[in-house]
């Protein structure tokens, strides 16, 4: 059996006159784009270029909706109603999928943004919420979220392909958490490090914890980031490594 | 032949604690809805809801862009590019599309809203960038504009199926434009002279202008004003005239 | 000794095109009007002209920030850091008091609305944000809050007066806290019920809770709501119970 | 006499997550910083960073007020009424000065950014609101225009000071307006042209025009572009030249 994973990264990100992301440089890198979609950022004209951008370059694209909250850029949290979160979440991939057909694509999936990701992670009905707003939209996409989080079991419940996700660049706790940014081994910043954690997760589907037990991860996409310096020479160093691997590198 | 028109009110142009028109009392009158799409009014909520309201009533739903300018309800004139105007309309013609599509109906039509409109009646430039969002997003989507205007012009002229709007309470200049606001006579304030326009204008297509003088106009589609004191009992009205000089009211 | 209350309302929280409340008719039975500063509620010209109002009735005129959530009207909570929350007070101070000195009039107090003011009557971290927040940009202002919240601990703490609220159609737990909105007997429906509470509190600084016992409670200030069918008449109706008693009501 | 003029440049323009300009670098060049009020640029935690940073350099502060166009940022014009001008930019100035206050500052000037701007610069009933607006809030508050504008005419006509606005690297037409952007010539590209340009307006108050012509110009500032590569070393390059020069630099 061929080993095969996708490496998605968010893009469109820019506002206006704000630039954020180097996405033409990283685009060669990755097979999913998760493009902003208007609310915590990303404008009409940067998301049709984006769209166009990812269609010249064969990636699939996803709606990327987050928080209503532009100067937050959608990282801090917001007590919306369920039936709130549902009609977010439809219009900002209906906003999107209005560039993809305009631009002659199809949209593929859904990945929830920063705060509205992390909530859906851990709270089922906000989970629930989403996954309904995607299969009523159109039951074919499928819902990226953290692997092993309520965001996944919802999308499976309501019928959805999902895509589960994980982090190169992030370390695990022993119940398959992610190690909270506040404690000082959250992150791996050693690139030789992070690029044998993603080969592990995809080979084994294991993930070898704070604590040095390795437990069970599902691993079908893995999050590039696509800001800080080197983000794209990383990018292109981990898609290296899975082709040396002959991990086959393509979206789901 | 049995003559036929089409009534249409902007709807949905309420935002979050914000209630704006009486679209409940209103749908029962009119065959076409032209809905906020979240710009100039109207929130992913209301958006839904009024998606919702018109297809419990059978009445054809359009999306109605407009200026990205929520304080001046896009009643304000914005300089944008031939481009970001392109971009503006395949965004919120994708989002309304979102929660028709999440709502199990099709989309019918699109009328640009305001200080769009009224660009678009005039700037061939801003009228051909409108009608080819459209036309890309969906060949099949009707253009509702102005009798005798750019955009239907361009509409036109890009393949798209359009509709002339007229205004029953609205006075007409002798070069066939409307009376502008600024001017004492631009209303027709008396309900029964409105009423009269509308049956001329629909049985005839013509319309007696501010001059004594006749000329023809196209009267597809009749506008209604959703929001003032007596909006729903005049849409009423009109309806009811209509239908008793056996013409009948429906969509295109 | 003669008896004093300030009876306060939220105004100005109309927006471009929509209008909420009747400011207009309220204004003539209240004392101190909280203004909306644009980011909750309120447009700049909204403002100017709510100022006016109040300098016309001589009205003490306060600020009204909120969070920066025009579609939730400030109603949902947001996880803002507390610099964010310093930050954001300051801004809409300074912003309605450009209005107020540029009208010739003198601000007078400041009092956090809708979530940021529930907030900020449990979490100390933000009451003491929004007590440096207001004491920076001027230490004579008085700072509006909850009865018996950290609110009113972290201004006088911080060196500010403060006017301690309370509402007359809510009904008091006997912890002192109110009761939460989601119980059924949260509000006060009968009108003589709210009025004689509104008695009592300012008389005897006591209030009968739920459970039928009575505590102790500061009530400087009564909060009128501007909105709802006969907001002005029950204004007026508890203005005029109040003259009745030969309370005296006017701001601090 | 010693000659002496101002440098200023338009600052604290990042919004949120998004970065703009180089502050940091460029603060120590310059004499006046154009803080940005929020609307066209600029959130509440920039603002007060932006105030501090150049209380830190003794620049003098102005509020830099836009048009509510975050994602034009300012740069396209909009059709607002004369009254709703005056609230735009009594709004802006007033948020700004909050930060001001707070921070123990005071204000010193308002220029208006891009399109009001230029606007105010040919537009007589603009300027004049404009000018009113400032005056309104504080009468010591100096107004900055381009040289030769209505605005500064409005401005002196209504009894401010007034901060005519000249450019480094842009061309004059013969006129004494700019050489629009469109144009071949518009930008002088050459450094060392673009000093000599200056050093000449300061030394002799006139101009060279792109028709080789010289004329007359009110020189009493020097708008610095904050974006771009090299915009922090070529300020420091002017600011040099014009010391070598004996003028001494310093705003009004």
């Amino acid at each position: 059996m061929v080993l095969q994973v996708d490496l998605n990264c968010d893009m469109g990100e820019s506002f206006g006159a704000y630039t954020i992301g180097s996405d033409e440089e990283i685009i060669s890198s990755i097979t999913s784009a998760n493009i902003a979609c208007g609310f915590h950022a990303g404008d009409p004209t940067t998301m049709r270029k984006t769209v166009r951008l990812s269609l010249d370059h064969s990636v699939s694209i996803g709606a990327h909706p987050g928080f209503d909250d532009l100067s937050g850029f959608g990282r801090r949290n917001m007590t919306l109603s369920v039936e709130e979160v549902y009609d977010l979440v439809t219009y900002q991939i209906g906003a999107l999928n209005g560039f993809v057909i305009s631009e002659g694509g199809v949209l593929h999936h859904v990945k929830p943004h920063g705060a509205l990701y992390n909530s859906a992670a851990v709270n089922k009905e906000m989970a629930e919420s989403i996954a309904r707003a995607v299969y009523k939209v159109n039951p074919e996409l499928i819902l990226y979220g953290l692997s092993g989080s309520e965001l996944i079991t919802a999308g499976k419940k309501h019928g959805l392909r999902t895509a589960s996700e994980v982090f190169a660049d992030r370390t695990y706790q022993v119940d398959g958490t992610l190690t909270p940014r506040t404690k000082e081994n959250a992150l791996i910043k050693n690139k030789d490090d992070a690029v044998k954690q993603v080969l592990n997760m995809v080979k084994k589907q294991k993930v070898t914890t704070t604590s040095g037990i390795e437990i069970p991860i599902t691993a079908n996409t893995i999050c590039i980031h696509g800001d800080g310096e080197n983000a794209a020479k990383f990018a292109k160093k981990i898609h290296y490594a899975l082709h040396e691997h002959e991990i086959s590198v393509k979206s789901m």
